[in-house]
């Protein structure tokens, strides 16, 4: 690849440890589905498959997100924050499901009356998204 | 205040430095607004006051956004994702302006080519915004 095609990487303001927060949002819905983080190449990556891929950091690897529940996500459009320290990521959620607790998207937790309230339903048991 | 009260604050998966990282939405078009961090005391500002309160983290204290412009944010909902370490706020942007640049938002930035373009419209003039 031409050096000159990742210029675009360089825009972004990595953090001391090499990281970007990503939001990825349904392009759709517009359902704000999850936060997660990216290093570089994990951005070029989403860029070239069209797939979000993020950086783990538990578990420290690239993170194909779907790659074991096949809930993948489709890329859109990918945008950068005005002053490059956070991605947008408008996708197409694949199953319709983002979160590994089988709900539509991770911010189902609630603030009411000083309670965390689920108030999402789980479309589908972990343990059979996740089986062998 | 009671210590019960601040139960719901140790609910959250704070950083090694303190902060959460906090997404704000428009409650009513749905758009992506921001990213910002919060410490604990800015969430129990936001909470208690009901704007949007944050941490600047180049500044290194707490920002009331809006204090400047007046494009403050009324907090219609707080969530928590499914391990704790990000919010989403759903706010009414007061003015439709969210980023400094006097945008309507701060993901402005397209990935077109492999070349950032911006492509939403100055609302305002920063300077306008920041007048003394």
């Amino acid at each position: 690849m031409n050096p000159t095609d990742n210029q675009w990487l360089n825009k972004v303001n990595w953090s001391d440890t090499g990281l970007v927060a990503v939001i990825a949002q349904d392009v759709n819905s517009q359902v704000v589905l999850m936060l997660a983080w990216m290093n570089r190449e994990a951005l070029a990556r989403t860029l070239e498959t069209g797939e979000a891929v993020y950086w783990s950091r538990s578990r420290k690897k690239l993170w194909h997100k779907g790659e074991q529940s096949g809930h993948t996500q489709k890329v859109h459009e990918i945008r950068l924050d005005c002053d490059g320290d956070a991605v947008l990521l408008k996708v197409e959620q694949i199953g319709g499901i983002a979160c590994h607790t089988g709900r539509r998207d991770c911010f189902f937790l609630k603030l009411e009356d000083r309670q965390w309230v689920a108030v999402e339903p789980v479309l589908k048991d972990p343990a059979e998204i996740y089986h062998e």
